[in-house]
């Protein structure tokens, strides 16, 4: 019944990996057949890889897993030169490195404005003060009594993609774009825990605060508070993360990432926004008047191509896979166009998996490379209808003084040894 | 606008927590309203905690990111006296300390049966091989060039509960519904790897063989392989972890995870089964008049109450939160019931979050606890109508010979002072 190809037999293919050479893979067919268990591996073809020769680590080994040690190249990594130190600093989601629409929980980007607090939960208290009926300080067992819900949501720091307001700098889907990840939430309605403590009329806003040094607080609006955003103690299933807010953060869907505050300690109830530090100083977008725009809470459509991308450069000729990530704060990502040749024609690409509101979307588009340079773009269009703009249409509206808030269209210039870099074209 | 409550006040709680202690929370009102950003730590209060005074680590800690250490307990468990190898073992994943739909990849229970090949994918392929066409050997870098796609799925060890078919063994969720996980894969549909290949007329089986040193293989019939197999690369958005199958493992969707091979290194396409030791020996049901069901592919629908269970006690009187999760190898589980008398009464729970074919599914239940015993129970029905059934009915179909498949109904006894016991009840 079984027909075995011969060593070093040169194998033909249909359809997608037609150009493809399989020489290297005829030269394993050894490894490939070889030993059932038990065998002698003293009388084994040499060419059978050790792994399949002898028994490998057990159930005892590992209590909570890791990565495998070839994947060590697959991490976070931080810009030297972005920050004075690096307790008030960031680093960058590998996005070329990981696919599907979740990202893994190590690998999830960090911003901390003091570096990461290392709570002991028993210790931890989540405190409801202000415009309340009744001033509440709650333990994580009681946060852990409320009704609880699991959404998947993006989270994306509104400084994202920054560097690039002034032209191409970073050389690296992770570097320009690297401050968003995806995950499944687990946490408390924040309705839930505020009408607990009962809402005076005159409430309007809120203020979380953190509880790392920095006390990082935000000006949230009470109908956003009311609506979808979560005291949320788990992340993908597990507890939150230290980097991530252990053991309570704020999930507020859609919104830039520094309103998610981290590490929460208190939620003050007011009538008016309180102008914090990272309110006023930080997260506005200075304009080319000197004016400046506040209160710029929605992370506006964008898509970004992963692979190909800097990092991860084009191997073959022939069939290939461009992929990306496509995401909106206002809703789900109803179609994503990309271009081969910098605008000149535009193809719809596959929206794989779920589509979930205020999640990241990916997607998929197949094509043939010949060797020919390749100016790649992506461009998302969200369920309300907006479509993610070039970076000199933000420009032209915004100027060139902003940090946050860039969402421009992304190029990509493929070269003939298929090496990627950043590039802007007009 | 500040109203904060006075330490050692005990507080007025509404709707969720009336029977809630407050004392242990308004002691560290200090802590809670304390530091702001710079403030000398010589001059705050002495309960201000530590982690609101000083620098935590930077974002260049921790490239790739772990668990807090208050966290250490969250781990895989093996039971030494099970098997006589840790090579030919299993570990459990801790349901009863995980959230939501998805299973963090470090928590994934493990099944070897010869440890954990660890495999440098840069050697590794993927052999077609039999009633095909073109036998075809192909690198991890061809199999990147095929069309993917991106699913969440579970996988449960056939095994799964197995200990339980005489009765309650083991003191648990961890132990007695462990063997279950799912993930979001990222992969290729089998069906375009093998119409790469061509497949011959009389086709009609395939069989998976891992590379490991027990070369694992099983049978699957071709209308499973061309229905909704994967040969996925990515477990939720990075690389599969080594003790699951890294770089490539074989998704069977809805079916008992042996058929999952891991380290997949080659399928042999026939035309009829191949009777491995793995679907003779074992994997089959022995039945109390000696013959044996085999080919029992299906996980058919099952549920467990992880929350309260053995190793997570109730902790409070008054408002508490029971939750389980259900799954079904034939679709979507469209109600469960819980029960808090051992079946005189059933109320439905609450299916939260994303319903996913032939994925778990979260459930919810809210109550109150006056500290009297209970007996806890849930029972699934999916989306086909097949209701969960009692052990004592699982058993008068199947005898009490068989380790696998055993889906029957759990019961928790919950004692006056809260802790939690597997029991049985007729």
């Amino acid at each position: 019944m079984s027909q075995s190809p011969k060593p070093g037999q040169v194998m033909g293919r249909r359809g997608f990996l037609s150009g493809a050479a399989a020489a290297g893979g005829a030269a394993a067919i050894g490894g490939l057949t070889g030993p059932a268990a038990g065998a002698n591996p003293e009388n084994l073809p040499p060419n059978v890889p050790d792994w399949s020769r002898y028994l490998g680590e057990g159930v005892d080994a590992r209590p909570y897993g890791v990565p495998s040690e070839y994947e060590a190249h697959v991490v976070r990594r931080n810009v030297a030169w972005l920050t004075a130190s690096t307790e008030s600093s960031v680093n960058f989601t590998p996005l070329h490195e990981i696919d599907g629409i979740l990202t893994p929980n190590g690998l999830c980007f960090e911003r901390h404005h003091s570096g990461i607090a290392e709570i002991d939960p028993a210790d931890h208290r989540l405190m409801i003060n202000g415009l309340v009926d009744k001033p509440l300080i709650f333990t994580m067992e009681d946060i852990m009594r409320f009704p609880r819900t699991n959404k998947v949501y993006f989270l994306e720091c509104a400084a994202n993609t920054g560097m690039e307001w002034r032209g191409a700098q970073l050389n690296g889907c992770q570097f320009t774009h690297g401050m968003v990840h995806c995950v499944m939430y687990t946490g408390v309605p924040l309705r839930l825990i505020l009408e607990e403590a009962g809402l005076k009329t005159n409430a309007k806003w809120i203020m979380p605060e953190g509880g790392d040094a920095a006390g990082m607080n935000r000006s949230v609006p009470l109908e956003k508070a009311l609506d979808d955003c979560l005291v949320a103690f788990k992340m993908n299933g597990e507890a939150l993360r230290p980097e991530q807010g252990y053991p309570l953060r704020l999930v507020v869907p859609g919104w830039e990432g520094n309103m998610w505050v981290k590490w929460l300690r208190r939620i003050e109830v007011g009538d008016q926004p309180w102008h914090t530090r990272e309110e006023t100083s930080k997260y506005t977008d200075l304009m080319e008047d000197g004016r400046s725009r506040r209160f710029t809470w929605y992370m506006d459509c964008k898509s970004v191509i992963t692979n190909p991308s800097p990092q991860a450069p084009l191997l073959h000729k022939g069939h290939n896979i461009l992929t990306g990530l496509a995401w909106s704060g206002r809703g789900t990502v109803e179609r994503v166009d990309v271009t081969l040749d910098g605008g000149k024609n535009w193809r719809t690409a596959r929206i794989d998996g779920l589509s979930l509101d205020k999640a990241v979307h990916r997607f998929y588009f197949e094509f043939d490379w010949n060797g020919e340079p390749l100016l790649l773009q992506s461009r998302a269009v969200d369920s309300t209808g907006y479509v993610q703009p070039t970076k000199d249409e933000l420009r032209a509206v915004r100027g060139t003084n902003s940090i946050y808030h860039n969402n421009g269209i992304q190029t990509w210039h493929v070269q003939q040894n298929g090496e990627v870099e950043n590039v802007e074209i007009s």
